[in-house]
């Protein structure tokens, strides 16, 4: 198992991402990375940790990709940057899955333009799990594609539910359509359309289709898969992290309103510490552009070490199980049963 | 003033009904309602309101929508319905805003079937306050056109910015349109022009348009007035909900996870109870369908009498102000400013 790592990624880069790989390594001894970005700036962190600088290969390159790079300039010189030539080495065979913690457009840029879709899929989507009340879910698209067609919809649902059957462990995932009611004739024409294909094939599917399902279904764990386009999924994310982070504030100063509320906090603090656990990005990280021919994951660009090496777990999950090969054999699947419903109601039309 | 009540809308009317009117009397003495709805079952209640009782005028009919009518249904038979008579009792001049926290589908059916669209508006929204960090902001479309172009979010920013003037108390309100990025460039094609539209007229409006905003603006109050179509506002603001109810089971779950939390939740009641406070939606009803010609104000289905008097204030302070001339005013003030700039541009094609 080989992981192509973009050194040069995230806020924190590159102390985070070395510190996060020699995290990962304590719990994935065997896996080798290609760690890509400037040596002179790398091989003095590398050389802190030894355990991890024996399963690692450092390519070097002077080039970087910065927060403030827009995706047109990405695909202009970043091949040659550590983000892309990251992915480079996907596509070349030469790693399994490739992680940044860099700019979230120029590597979605990067990665279509490098490695192309999947056959069956027209466009990739961008996948992160999300803290729920019954623990995690996962939602898609969170910005890849603002506008989506009832096929795109279709095709998320497919590689969502591979990628909860692989990052979350679940044999069946249930999976909804994000709506503004659950009643069939709510919302828009794409969503509606995307539901009847999704219900009239369901014993076909890898998962279990649930029908729609409310913003408020996704914090509470409706369903484990929610699948919306990317306009709408990216401010779902946003506002539960907005709102999330609201509370946390109006909660901090009821703590800090008087001192009976100050010694309280002291008493709650081992409990608040586990919902802060519960609800910290650094645990949920690990975003997923799904749909291409080569797996990247993107970390959170404020990630800590803790939060890149779980986003490196998330990335091994992956690769290990070939998520890839997966979404390609669940749409075969599909395009099976789609054969066959249709020489169906040609004979039936037949015997007319 | 006079107040157009549906007596029968909610999940525990006409109790709380009755009992928010009583609260509400207390700070405005002097406004008057009509009630609609079955005597026999509002009578009496209205008997233990001495005080509130001289200001009402009940008007009887045993009609009454139910949350399970669709808006279909309510435009059949509604009219005769407690909701639609206290819409037409708005229309036909006897009272200056109707309110209910009745079925919220078959109330805007009816409000736009029997009130129809301003003069220059062409599609209505639904707005309501929301709590931010810095207080309070609005937020509109929340779900009443599932598509909007980009004259619907013009038109959504010129009603929700008077709607601010109203019911916030703000001068010149800060107005920003929900995107995926604040980049020039990001978002949908009706996102982008309504950006163009508001930016090329910028000294002709009476709030402080900002640009984009994200999801996570919300929560932060980035501005006064968030404007979106109504299937991304439905969700953020059913979003939005559900982390709140998230979080607040995980607090709980915190609190309870030991002996120590518990004692520490007792030093902290205060402040959490002001947290919750902030937090809950009764100190936030009142959400309002504008670009009608008339006021009709939606509570909360599960407000309590508490939450229906604070709905009851909004539509007071829309009344006073009367919220219908201001938005058409402004509308005209657009409508001048842009042939002006018509005939501007003219000239100059004519120059050339």
């Amino acid at each position: 198992m080989i992981i192509a790592v973009d050194g040069m990624g995230g806020d924190d880069a590159p102390s985070i991402v070395i510190e996060g790989m020699a995290k990962a390594r304590t719990l994935y001894p065997d896996v080798k990375y290609l760690l890509f970005g400037p040596e002179d700036t790398l091989k003095p962190l590398l050389d802190q940790q030894s355990a991890l600088n024996a399963q690692v290969t450092l390519v070097h390159t002077d080039k970087v990709i910065t927060s403030d790079d827009k995706p047109s300039q990405a695909l202009r010189r970043g091949r040659e940057a550590s983000m892309g030539m990251a992915i480079q080495s996907v596509k070349a065979g030469d790693a399994h899955v490739a992680i940044s913690a860099g700019n979230t457009g120029a590597l979605m840029a990067l990665a279509k333009f490098i490695l192309r879709t999947e056959p069956g899929i027209d466009r990739p989507a961008l996948i992160s799990p999300m803290p729920t009340l019954r623990g995690e879910s996962v939602m898609l698209d969170l910005g890849a594609n603002v506008e989506c067609t009832a096929e795109n919809l279709v095709q998320f649902s497919i590689m969502g539910a591979a990628y909860a059957r692989v990052v979350l462990g679940l044999e069946k995932p249930t999976v909804g359509l994000l709506n503004v009611g659950v009643e069939d004739l709510k919302g828009r024409d794409a969503v509606r359309q995307a539901a009847d294909t999704l219900r009239a094939h369901q014993s076909d599917w890898p998962f279990d289709y649930q029908g729609f399902v409310e913003g408020d279904g996704i914090g509470a764990g409706d369903v484990d898969v929610v699948v919306t386009d990317g306009f709408t999924g990216n401010i779902a994310l946003k506002t539960a992290e907005g709102t999330a982070k609201l509370m946390a504030k109006l909660l901090e100063r009821a703590f800090k309103s008087s001192t009976f509320s100050k010694i309280g906090y002291g008493f709650a603090r081992s409990g608040m510490m586990s919902l802060k656990n519960h609800l910290d990005p650094n645990n949920h990280n690990g975003g997923v552009f799904l749909g291409l021919n080569g797996l990247v994951v993107k970390s959170h660009g404020g990630a800590s070490a803790h939060g890149f090496s779980a986003a490196l777990a998330v990335a091994i999950d992956m690769a290990r199980s070939d998520l890839v090969r997966l979404i390609k054999d669940d749409l075969d699947r599909l395009e099976h049963s789609q054969d066959k419903n249709d020489a169906m109601t040609n004979n039936e039309s037949a015997s007319i």
